[in-house]
This record gives C-alpha cells, sequence and structure tokens, in this order.
C-alpha cells in the first residue's frame, strides 16, 4: 500500500467505496505515467543492456526529486525571514522547514549506500554514454547551493564558470544569474541577527558587558596560573591564557574581524556575529530559544551537506579511483575532495561560536529589564504533584 | 554536483572541456523536464495552496520510483532463477540484487519520518482533493507484492477485490492478472529449495539421517533430566521436551505439513523445507555458503517490507488517528494494521526454521563424497606468516 | 581517536603537553578497567568456547548503558515538570533532554540488526547457560517503563508479577514498587496539560468555542451534501457526518469520554486532552509553538519504543522460530507480539488526537486578548531586504 | 524487555517457570553491577554537578564497549587467516564476521549526533576537569588501528609517540607494542592475496594477458580517435589516451610501482595488487565470488573508519570551534582534519583499483581449465517453470 493515509474515512473492509467522482485517483494526481516513464536506459537503446543503468538514473532522479523539494522549502523559509518586519509567530513554522531539509538531507546521505552496490566495472559498461562534464550539470543543486549562500568567489575556480557548462541551456543560466543577485539564506540570516534584542548599545548593550567579562576573565585565570606549583604547567596555562586573550581579539577589534571577512574566512557582519553570541549565551530564555534552535538547524544543514559531499567523494573514489598519475591535471575525485573545505560552509561563523563562549557563571547577567523582555509565564500556580521527584544534578 | 561521476575523464580545474558532442547532457538524460514538471498542487489549482501538499507529492513520487527499480531488480532475479538450469554462477549476480533491493527497502523505511513532519492539521487542509481510496492504487506496490509471491487467499478481504481499486483502468487491471499466473520469487526459491543436493534418499539422504539424529538428541536430553535432583525442574523439562517431539512431528509427518499448508500457516512444500534446513545446517561449506546468504536475504526483504508497513501503521495512526467509534467499521488505520500479520509474510517457513534446529554437536556429519561435493581449495601452500596470531574462541 | 574533544587545547603536532597534574587520564575516568572486565564468556568458561556469545554480552551491555542514560533524562525532565510553578523558561531545556531520548531510541533500534549477525545455530550453542527467563530480567527497562507511564494495569497478565522475575533482589522489588508510586513521565505532562491557558471557562472558554465549531461545521457539511447530484455519494457523505459526529461525541460528553478512560482506550483526563486539543489547533502562537514541539516528541519516543519492541519481535522470530504447535502455550515470541499493542502506548491520547481536528478555517479565532497573551514581538521595524523573495504558497 | 530471546522455552504467559537453578540471571549474567556504576561524574564530585556529563561518559563508554568488540572480531578473522593452508571453508566466516563490525562501525557512526547534543556551553561546564590529552588516550583504538595495518609512518607525527601519551600505563604501551609486530589484518590480506590461482606465470598467467589486453585496446581506442570529426575533440582523446598509458604504466611497471609503495601511496606488494585486480574481474566465478565480496567489505571498513573520523571532524569544530588565530599552534581540530587523509586508509590500494579496470569485452578470457578450476554446478536439470519470466537487459 504506497500511502494509505489517503483512505482516511472509506470504509476498508467492506469494500463499499465510491468512484472517482470524489476526488482525484492516486496514479493521476502524482502523474506517474510522466515519472515512471523517464527512464531510459542508453545502454538498451545501444543494443548492449547494462543492467545497472537502471539504478543510476532512478538514484539520480530521486536526487533530483529530493533537491526540487529542498529548494521548495528553502524558497518559503526566505519568503518568511524576508517580510519587512517578520513576526515572531512565523519562527516555529521556520524551524519546522528547516528540520524537513535536514531529513531529507539525511536521507540523501543514506542514499550512497545504494549506488555504491553498482560496482565499477558495472559502471565502466555504461559511463561513455554520458558527457564527461555531466555530473557538473545539475542545475537545481546548483540553485539550492546559492540559496543557500554560497558565493561564486567562495567556489573552486573551475566551479564558478556555469555559462560554461550549461552553453545549450539559456533559460537555467539565468535562473542561475537570478539566485546570485536575490538575498540567499544566509543574507536574511545575518539581516535577522543584526536585529537580536539587547544588542543597542544604549540599552541592555550587550557587547560591552561581554567584553568587561572576558576582561575579568582572563585577568583571575592569570592571577590563578600564578599560583601554580609546577613551572611547565604554569607556563603552559599562561601561554594558553595569551592565545585566548589574541582570539578574543579577532572579534572585538573590528578592523581585525573585516580583515577576516576579507579573507573568506569569516562571514557574517560584525553584528550579526554579536547577535549570534547573544543568542548562544541566553538560549535558556524563552525568546531565545527558538533563535537558538534555528541556528542548530542552520548548523546541521550545512554539515549534512558536507557529509553528504564526502560520502560521494568516497564513492567516486571507489567508482572510479582517485589516481592520475604523470599528469598533474586534477580528476574528478580531486575536484570534489577540494569542496569538502571550510570555504563551502555557508554557516561557517556559527560552527567557530564556540570558540569564543565562557564559563556560564562568566556570562553577563540580565538586567531585570532585559529579563523581562525576554520572559513569559505559563499557566497559573496550579495543582501540586503529590510525590517529589528529585533528580541529582538539579540543586 | 549531483553525480561527479560521470565527469571520470574530464579535466575539472582548468575549465578545458568538450561540448556535448561527446555524449547526453545530465539532464536530458534524466528526462528531469518530465520528472520535475510533474509536481502539481491541487490546492495551488484550487487557490487554497497548502505548503505541505508539494512533499506529500514529491515523497510519494519518490516512493513510486524505488518501487520501478525494486520491480526492476526483482523481474531480473526471477530470471535468473527461472531458466531451466540455473548456473551457479549467477548466484552472486542473485545476492546483489537481492542486497540492493535490501538497501533500497530500508531507505524507503527511512522515508517515513520525513512524510511525518507533515502535521495532521496540514495534511486536513488538502486531503480533500484526493480520492477516499487512493491509498490503495498504487498499481507497483501491487505488482511487487505479488512479483514476492503475496497470495490473493493470504490478502485481507477488501485487499483481494483489484478490479474494484481499479476499475477505471484496465491496462492495471490486466498486468495485476499477469503477475497472479507468473511464477514468483517465492515459487522460484521454492523450485530451487527442492533441488538442493543431499537430499536425494538413494544418495546423501539428509533427510533420514536428521529424523534419527533428532531422535537421537531427545533420548539424550530425556535421560538428563531423568536425573535432575528437583522435582519441579525435572518436570519442566521433560515437559519441554515433548513440546519439541510434537513440533518435529510438524516437519516429519507430511500429513501434519500439509495441513499447515492448507492453513496457511506453512508455504514451502516438504522437500523445500528440508532443502532450506539442510542448507541452514551446513552452510560453512563453500558450496552452501552463497544458498546462505540468499536465504537471509529472502527474510531481510520480508522483514523490511513489515517494518515499511509498520512504520507506516505509526504514521498513519498519528496523522488520522485511530478511534472510529460506535460504527463498527474499519478505518484505514485498522485496515493497515491488518496487513501486519505473518500472512502477508512470504518467507514465513524461513522465519520458522530456527523452531527446528539442533546443536551443531548433533548435525548429522558429511559423509566423505559429500564434504567433496561440497568443497573447494583454494590457492596451495604458501607462505606461513612469520607470527601467529591467536585468538580465545579458536580451539 | 575515542574522543578528541577532550584535547581542546592541546598544541596537538608538537607533542608538547603536560603530564596527568592538570586533569584526570581518559581511561580512568571512563572507569574502563571495570567496563571492559565485565565481558564474560559462560561457554568459554565451560571449555566450549562460542565466538558469538562475545557479541550477545556486548550488545546487551550497551542496551543496558542507553537504559541507564535514558532513565538519568527521564528523572531530570521529570523533576523539571514537577516543580509547583513550572518556568516556562525550562521548556527548551526539556525539549532538548527528549530529543536526547529520541535519539538514543533510535541508536537501539538500529542496534537490533548487530545481533541479527547471529544465527539461530550460533545462538543456540549457548542460550542453555542462560536461565529461561533471562530476558524478562532487565530492571532498567522495567523502570523505564513504568517512568514513562506504563501502568501495571496494561501489561499482559505475565509481565505484572515483576516480584517472581525479581525473587532474588529485594532491592530491585523496591525500586520498581517506587516507579509505581512516583508521578510519572504521563502524570506529570497530565498535570501540566491541564493548566493550559485558554481553558479557563471564564475567558477564552476554549472548549465551549470548539463545540461550538464543530456543530457549524458539521452543519455546513451536511447542508453542502444534501445538494449532491448522484444520491450514493449524497448517502455516503451523509453517512460520513454521522460518524464524525458520533465520533466527536467522544470527546464533548465526558461521561462518554470516562467510560473510555475506564477501558483504557483512553488515559487523559477531560481537561489534560482538552489542553492538547488546544496547544494543537494554536501552535503556531509562539507562546504554543514549543508545547506544541513537546507533544511531538512524546509521540515520538512512544513511537520508537514500539518500533525497538517490533524490530525486537522480528528478531526473536528469526532467532527461536515463533512455531510452538499443539501446546496452547505461548512462547517468548507470541508474548513480545503482544507487547505490541496500542495498551503499552503511553500517550496514545496524542496519536488519535487527529481524529479530532478540523480544517483550519474551522478553528475558532483566538480574541484580541488572547492573541495578545499567546504573542511576542521580534526586533523592531528594520533593513529591509533590497530584494524582495517571492514564494509560491505563501499569499 | 531488554533481551527476550533469553526466554526460548519459557511459558510466558502462565508465569511458571523455574528459579535460577536453571541458568544464570541476565543481570548477574551481563556484570551489569560493574558496567552500570561506572558512571562517575567528576562534576557532582566537584559539587558543581553538570547534567551534560552523563551522557558524555555513557557515550564513551558505548564506544569503548563496541571497539572492544570490534578487536575480538579482528583477532578471530586474523586468526582465520594466518592458518598455513587458510581454508577456503572458512571464507563465509571470515565475510559474517567483517560485515559484523561493518555493521559495528555504521552504529558509531550514528552515535555521533547523539553526542552533538550536547553543546558547547554544556560541555564548557565540565571539560576543565579532563586530562588536556585524554582523547588521545584510547587505547582500543589505537590497537584497532594498528591491527588493521594502520603503520606507524603513515601517522601524523605527534600521533606516533604513544609512548608519551601512555607514558603512566606501561602495560597499554607493551600492548601496542605488541601489535606493531604482530601481522595486520591488512599484511594477512596481502599474503592471501599473493596466492590468488590464476597469477602462475607458467599457469594461466592473468598478468601477462592482462598487459596484453591493454595494449589491445588502447591501440583501438586511438585508431578510433583518429577518426574524430571535430579537430578538438579528436586531441582531447588522444590525450586522454596518453593519460591511461600512464596510468597503467604505473602497476606493470614494478619499478613505478615500488616508487609509489615507497613514497606510501601505495601499499600492497605487486604481486597482491595482481591478485587483488584478477579477482575483480572475474568475481562472477564461483570461487571468487566470495573473495570479491571480502574485498569490497575490506573497502567499506575503511571508508566507514574515515567517516567516522569525519563526523567526529564536524562535531569537535561545534563543540571547541576551528579558529587559534595568530598561534601558528595546531587545535584538536587541525590534527583530526589530518587524519582524515589517504594516509590512514588501509586498504587504499582497493579504492584505487577501480583506476585499472577495463570494459568487460576487453577482460582476458577464461582458458577451460581456468573456467573448470572456478567452477562449480548446482543441482541436476530439474523442474521447468511453467511459465518463463522475462527480463528487459538480459539477452
Amino acid at each position: 500500500m504506497s500511502c494509505p493515509i489517503g483512505n482516511y474515512n472509506g470504509d476498508a473492509q467492506s469494500g463499499e467505496r465510491l468512484g472517482s467522482e470524489a476526488g482525484m485517483l492516486y496514479g493521476d494526481y502524482l502523474m506517474l505515467d510522466k515519472v515512471l516513464s523517464a527512464q531510459r536506459m542508453l545502454s538498451v537503446e545501444s543494443n548492449k543492456p547494462v543492467h545497472d543503468e537502471h539504478l543510476f538514473i532512478v538514484t539520480h532522479q530521486a536526487y533530483e526529486l529530493w533537491f526540487k523539494q529542498i529548494i521548495f522549502e528553502l524558497d518559503s523559509i526566505r519568503y518568511l525571514f524576508s517580510t519587512e518586519h517578520m513576526e515572531e509567530s512565523r519562527t516555529l513554522e521556520i524551524l519546522k522547514r528547516l528540520n524537513r531539509i535536514v531529513l531529507i538531507l539525511k536521507l540523501l546521505v543514506d542514499q550512497v549506500p545504494i549506488l555504491e552496490t553498482m560496482t565499477p566495472l558495472d559502471f565502466m559498461d555504461f559511463r561513455d554514454y554520458l558527457s564527461p562534464a555531466s555530473g557538473f550539470q545539475s542545475l537545481q543543486f546548483r540553485l539550492l547551493e546559492n540559496k543557500l549562500g554560497v558565493k561564486t568567489e567562495h567556489r573552486v575556480k573551475y566551479n564558478q564558470k556555469y555559462w560554461e557548462v550549461f552553453s545549450s541551456d539559456p533559460a537555467a543560466v539565468e535562473k542561475i544569474a537570478a539566485t546570485e543577485s536575490e538575498p540567499s539564506l544566509a543574507d536574511l540570516v545575518e539581516k535577522w541577527l543584526e536585529r537580536t534584542p539587547g544588542l543597542e548599545e544604549d540599552g541592555f548593550n550587550f557587547w560591552g558587558k561581554f567584553q568587561e567579562s572576558v576582561e575579568q576573565l582572563l585577568l583571575e585565570q592569570e592571577a590563578s596560573a600564578m599560583k601554580e606549583e609546577y613551572e611547565h604547567v604554569k607556563n603552559y596555562r599562561l601561554m594558553d591564557i595569551e592565545k585566548r586573550r589574541e582570539v578574543y581579539k579577532s572579534i572585538f577589534d573590528s578592523s581585525v574581524h573585516n580583515a577576516l571577512v576579507t579573507r573568506g574566512d569569516r562571514r557574517f557582519t560584525h553584528r550579526a556575529l554579536q547577535g549570534a553570541i547573544m543568542i548562544t549565551f541566553y538560549r535558556d530564555e524563552p525568546r531565545f530559544s527558538q533563535p537558538h534552535q534555528l541556528l542548530m538547524l542552520l548548523m546541521d544543514i550545512d554539515s549534512l551537506i558536507t557529509k553528504w559531499r564526502y560520502n560521494h567523494v568516497i564513492m567516486v573514489q571507489r567508482m572510479i579511483g582517485s589516481q592520475q598519475l604523470g599528469t598533474g591535471g586534477s580528476s574528478g575525485y580531486q575536484y570534489l575532495r577540494s569542496t569538502l573545505s571550510d570555504r563551502y560552509k555557508v554557516f561557517i561563523d556559527l560552527f567557530n561560536l564556540s570558540t569564543f563562549l565562557m564559563p556560564r557563571g562568566s556570562i553577563p547577567p540580565l538586567t531585570d529589564e532585559m529579563q523581562k523582555a525576554l520572559n513569559l509565564a505559563w499557566g497559573s500556580p496550579a495543582h501540586r504533584p503529590r510525590h517529589q521527584v528529585k533528580h541529582l544534578t538539579e540543586k
């Protein structure tokens, strides 16, 4: 039974049912005549049938179907983010759709082993029918990357010239160009982070307070290190504190930050980075908990795309090998390996946030006003449970 | 990059590439114009767009794509099994294709949680566009079940009358009828098991030897039980031995066996069952090791289809609920639950084999001749490793 | 590298490191001397080494480790729920811990195939060393079930008498008894749902409004059905509406509801059920979005435990068979199958909620006051994105 | 129910059971007193309880349990491989155990997301209790790598000096040293490949035949390329053929091969490489099908360990960040990234085999004698199926 949930009100056992007056038939609705007639085996047409070509086609069509779904979700998420005054009531919707993308990406990762059941010898039997560059021609994957926020300047050289890859398809070139000028998810998230409540210098002034806390913490650690009995431990600790001071400088000194952005090692504006750190620190406050989940999901998406690329690299190595000796040229394997670098991670700054965290005890306390702005009350004092439940790690 | 393995010999970084003279383009090859234009949202056409309808369509299309692949593999496996004198050299090919089906089924099971991200409220927003019976209308799933070996008489009553479900599609009815008359995978496996070498009464006579071994073992266990110190332990053990004797009778007494077949509790012919037990016992012999793997994969397929049904049931319960009170009628949920029974398991006999096994020490020893028939030698006495590796559980 | 994250500040390449003065060593911290010396193979001690016994032991120890972690999380969640006036700021923490339980349960489901690599013949070689009842003796799993909310009266008969199973371990009996008197997670969730803001009869009065909406909707559907051209479609629709009226009665008429609770078909109090429905309807409001996620996670936990039981059943069938003929007694397989019923689902009411939903357009609109109570504003009117993003399904 | 399969013959429903006379109790058998008392939270002992420390401990203990199981399987596989004249009848057993390792490694990969639920802020709360180098101290993982065949000279510099890491544990140092002198799985596989039947120069002489076939194929391709209409296509093809000639030289010219081995780019001896290529070509012959499966599983193991390392890297980046600016020193993240290189792949040569394959039509045909040596017959001419099954891609 493909999908029984359509049959919500049929009286199944008795067989008493309605004809097609009452709604569309399953196969017509899914346009299966189109979808299931699109498996054209070139090896069969060439009279040298290769069994495994069918798998190759179906696997890639499944990938493309899911790419379409991811793009559909991405577009809707960008829409929700892009309204002038984004309503907080839409955050759950955004979370749900990001989470759906995460689940789909997991499926795509799991799909790789199916294609791996095709052994190199089988693949060799039909790969000659394909254009040598065919792998670079998934229009949808290119759109997906751009809509997420992969920038042309971060791509490896070859991968930048999409107009060559799609030279015979002007509509594709136009679509790609459009995604490069529209705000990407990364752009919209950046703007949203810049609006994080609490960043106002004349208000809670999070950034000022955070800098003070860091300075305070480092001084305390220095004092503690000076009391170390063993000289080499003391020196190690002092050196470590000095390193950390340098590290923090990269976010407190906006010129260092901007240099890193120019180099491509950092992406967010200075203010967006501040917002992300603030949300991470105060994520237990009701109003920040969904934004925090949102940041986690963005990292999941980045991680999963990289995992997918990685699994793909391993499969390609198994399928076509990686040794191209004496030529100096790069193989498909080498190209793919290069896309695993951090440069293709759209939300790299979120991954690196952990570098700048500090122990809970040192985080600047919320003011009453700020606390109120971030809090909510639920229900009223109610039935007290008869038996108290105790737990080890709660005070 | 959707599929970089096409680019096996392009010189990626330099961008020096050939035009389309050299092969087909990725998008044309995959007929993406068809596949990606088959998502028609009825809610959009009705001017009440429901975001989640897109997911519903894509998920079901992905299911159908994979059903097509499974059917493609099943057909090829049935072909390999059906040649008069099936060559053993094709067993590996069969194993590979069964294993591929297993991987695809795992993916289908993993796909369920994606559809679960659609909440009931969302689903309610567009389900009215669908035919009430639509869930029962996956032609491919029906074909897949039949080709595996689900028999009409084992189906629940409603599910038998496919000509009603597909009343408007005569071609579908014909295809289903065809699969009911062709030999199913289960039929072909049965014939193959009947040919297991070693079953010949005038040769190794496995079945005769096995019966003797069982009788011997039960007598020994009885003698041992009689020596038990505690009365209730002794009685328990004796009762247990008596039960086991009854259990074995169901395979040794062909009239009991046949009665079970008539009731639908067993499927294989008596001789095929013997072959399956023999393979299980001597699976370490080279010639039986692939047949044994084959039996394991058949069970995997049965298990995974049942798991998929089960996950589906849970999803349907979440999506449309299970309580239909006061009507006496069955809901889609109740129908689906009913397909979880062992009656829908095609290789149920393989699952139940374990009931009839005996400890390794009691298995009838191979004769020299039989041993030779099942054995192979590999390589010649060669380099002896310098360091011996010891392992705990080896003698 | 087992866990490199310990090495957060070491200077890895240079090898310049501190001795153990600075913290605990990995192996000591994890008490690996205890954990890795607890694999005692009875078959080795009996001088009949069976290779696969090692896997059997390790797999079950891994299960028990994760059971301990789940219990640890469950206890902390129950603590967070049980404070008199549960603070909404802790909801994210609860969500995170429930989600962690979900991930662990998924791992446990995935662990089943590893144990399945042990074939029946291998298992038969050492199972005699085990107590026949051993499978029923996982104390932790029993505690876990009780802490979730599996009630003694819903268990199958045999499974109720834990004092027999643990007769030789009074401490275990005591622990089980304790979990039966403490409030379970289900109890605490029930109390929390009863406090859902908006249920107050003298306030928003959700329940009254919902009843009106249902009545209104059914009347409209009746009117529409009366206009059907085809008689049999009309009759079918009218019959369907009558059925739905009956179904709704089961929640509006508290005497019907209570009868269902007595029969064990429903679990929540009438008021808790109202809270759950209300949260489901208005889950897009910021204040209800986390509660809604919480309800989803509770269902996930229930589903996964059932899936785990189910996978286990299939493995047991493969390992020991299911046919115990002529005895009338039940096998381990039959027992396990019986625990798959909905009676072992703690949050069965949440699964059935979908039965009572209605199209979005018919849901009672929020009053201004209620809207305000459930809403939050984020940020201030800010940078408008330069390019508008359009999306198909948004108005 | 932790493990119901113990209860194979109990009469479950009636509750009639035996006491512990009949076998060992579940908890005693699993030594749960040891396993479940080994979770010692340093944060609790320091009176600053951190909830997530429990997860950290349990996750790592579960890793170590599975490492122990993998080592147990590896030892037994090395034993089976190491007997002077390895019997082919043990190949299935080796396959089963390799496959089990594969499943366990998949579980370890899936376990990473559970640890990822611990956020950086939580981790920061207790990581100070751990030794800075603790992550490098998993003795079992080091043993596992060595037993597989990771060589000291392929490790990154820091990772070579295990005696520093385990300076306080002489027994550990001794164990590691032992694994470095014993034959690893890679060593034993190499010896086994060298014995591949058909490599004998005075017999089938596979290597000679293969060289001829390659030369023949390249000449044909050259002739075909010369006929190309478009000049740039012709040149591209000719260049490509020249490249392939170079590539093949690296396996045909033993001095090039040996130079690659010295550089660490290749691992197998020349003769072992020949065996691996031969098995890959003739894998459809019965006698080579299990050896071929074996090679596939070795690649799976290599891939999965690399995937596990990779997922770990991503988690570490999320947990502790990757930016250590201005210091020039490497972080744990950088170290881990370095272990992802192909140098840590033990069976890298198998992955690269695909580089040297040729289309099925060009593979040297088997002689009658060789065919016979690799073949087996199954069953006797038997019941012909009544209906022929046709399949698209079969001739």
